[in-house]
């Protein structure tokens, strides 16, 4: 029963925020090494004896089916064998009244090797960790964080940029609302020369904490409501959706979209990121664009959280 | 990243009239061998080595756990790992108004090696394949094709009466409703000699369409509410439920129920079909007659789905 | 399709009171010895051979997670791959009225070696087994039985008091509604010289039906409303929710409680028990305590499904 019950500190993977430039260099090689690998048919079918014999949990509280399967995804091409649950809030014990903190002491007897956590509530995976004998993996907890989201976020950065520094970043849509925009302003204020330029209508600028964060780091930002003006000199474009239902209220009848009319605004190398879905604020016609790189983004989730997975296991 | 944005000309699965009679034998032959394999204990084993390491999601937009868990155990037996939703439609991006064109890039990106969808619009797997990197197998959609049930039709046919051709097929029930039995009708006809008697209540007759279709093909066919003499001459019974509430309109009081007196009228080897699940339109009772083929068929349907999914990745 | 066709008097897994006290022995000694391998880094991954290429459907009719995950992780760690429905009820043929016999023909026509069901019907699994090719394994059919939970119970006391007979059981809470209450009295009178006393609200007492068993059999039981002094002697504790909508109407203010205080008044070497999911009916305060077992007996549940899996394989 040792194994089970002695409290051994884990490497789990809760904040975007505990990954220092270092490690975060190192996952992303190794990312980079797995995609390399996955996508050799000759190497390809090595992959799965790294992690085979293991088992992954992905316990999701609220439904988000493209994380749960890219997760099941990541640990199945190495190996791993997979237990899910869709909608653990409606199904299951939690329904009964039974906190996350026993709902994950249970799960630990079943010898899981990671757990994979989706949850409603802010903190949720840090509570969580706090009694698991296995690493946990935060796949987004409320409002709070989902670090899987922003290391693939830059990773895709670096991957189509070629650098994480001395980068012209346009973060655009609703910024009022949306947790992938802050998590990436945080991690690209890690890496030196950044500048941020904000561009949202007025009602959904982005929040004053992160403007007095990057006050207070002495980090390049500027806010604009003209989209199209700021989109010329950027050399990263981060997408994200206004809700039509906070549209309507945002004191402006521009909708942000980009377009071809707008790509053709951009320079000849710049790079343009959605964290997905998109409804219509990228248009379609500007799907095969090289510059377009919002589904090779998704991808890179996968190879991040394959990663992510060796690196709990203390195999990175 | 080749792998994934070269786009090649896949064999995708998506419609019951793309199989040709030849490619229709050569799976049938296939699908035989299969079970002989999986069903001889000293063989078993070796068909997980087939496709081990391969990746199947199984993507249901709505519920249909009978296939969805045939297709998941075709995999299985051959070595394949799964990674399914139940019910995407509620669960998924889709909520949020995503396209099935980017969900489908999407997934792509996580690179299975097969994607079978079930979908509530039709027309989705055909806008699916146009976008995937990966063979797409139609597990249904909408009121369009479900080309696997069609095809597990005519297998079992084959399998219980010997042949496809110079048969006399009763096909009965609601024939206005049911997708099956027009699936059915258009794979018969393909083969020579054959004649089909419907039988329904009047306000459950074929679609015209179908009439049609048989006139121009010049193929045999007629229409009759009088089910107990069709069954008489049959060669193969083709049966279908009825839904009460559409029933209680259909300006008949006889129930379209076959039973142990039914199948007294029936020839001594004649077969019996169903596509299940049933509810009472075949009584229980004739369950142990060995022309009463509906459960082999259901298992039928694995290995056809196995057989496919062999034919997708150009290993048949 | 000799396989398939023919009846096999197969080994199913229905009732806790079809396990006589040496094969539940025989169990539970294997019960161990998984768990000792399964917790040996050196031996652990040769477990996953034994039943390599076999195949697990877990078919729930209603939502419980934790067994569900239980019995899955059970297969895995063995080798098996599983197919899992988290809803048949609401998702399935069931919905359009097919019978529990007829969807089980169906899934047994795609070669599972072992189906798990969880049903809303008491006698589901019995009559499933009346029909099934494959072994059919209890895991909840309505108000009915749960025979592997029982079973759990039982073993974690041999676990943890070190014996199953001469024991003081103390078996208290919600005693009128809980099926996991009965199973375990009916399991304990079994083995020799044990005396269970049991404790709850006057309104919420052990139905007579047990009662009157204790006396057919000459078995030494008592009843309290006084918990408190009842945990004084216990040997083990096997304590329960009473749902708060329950208490109300229980005639008394005094919650059933185990906490700090409590478990002073407890021997030193006794057993606390609880069939999880708990609310606040034991204290957290009181988890680290050696005496407090529930975790442990959840963790044990997988052992002694993994042991069952291997007898209705014959292989145990």
């Amino acid at each position: 029963m040792a194994r089970v019950e002695q409290t051994i500190a884990h490497r789990h993977v809760l904040a975007s925020q505990q990954f220092d430039p270092r490690l975060i260099q190192r996952l992303f090689v190794r990312a980079e090494e797995l995609q390399l690998t996955l996508d050799d048919p000759r190497k390809h079918q090595k992959l799965g004896n790294l992690l085979a014999g293991r088992l992954m949990f992905t316990i999701f509280y609220e439904p988000s089916t493209r994380t749960r399967i890219s997760f099941a995804a990541a640990g199945q091409h190495l190996g791993m064998q997979v237990i899910a649950t869709e909608n653990a809030r409606e199904f299951s014990s939690a329904a009964k009244g039974e906190t996350i903190e026993d709902t994950i002491r249970v799960l630990c007897q079943y010898r899981p090797d990671v757990i994979v956590l989706r949850h409603h509530e802010t903190g949720a995976a840090e509570r969580a960790a706090k009694v698991s004998t296995v690493p946990i993996l935060n796949a987004g907890d409320g409002t709070g964080q989902h670090p899987t989201q922003a290391l693939l976020d830059l990773y895709t950065i670096q991957q189509e940029a070629g650098r994480l520094d001395n980068l012209k970043v346009v973060i655009g849509g609703d910024l009022a609302h949306g947790r992938t925009a802050r998590s990436l302003v945080y991690l690209l204020a890690k890496f030196p020369s950044n500048e941020i330029i904000f561009t949202s209508p007025e009602s959904l600028k982005m929040n004053r904490d992160i403007i007095r964060y990057l006050k207070r780091r002495g980090m390049s930002y500027s806010e604009t409501a003209d989209y199209r003006t700021a989109l010329k000199d950027a050399d990263v474009v981060y997408w994200t959706r206004i809700q039509k239902e906070r549209f309507e209220g945002a004191g402006t009848i521009e909708p942000f979209v980009i377009g071809a009319g707008e790509l053709k605004l951009m320079k000849k190398d710049a790079v343009l990121l959605h964290p997905l879905p998109r409804v219509d604020e990228i248009t379609t016609e500007v799907d095969n664009d090289p510059r377009s790189a919002y589904f090779r983004q998704a991808g890179n989730g996968m190879f991040i959280r394959m990663a992510l997975i060796e690196w709990t296991l203390g195999l990175l």
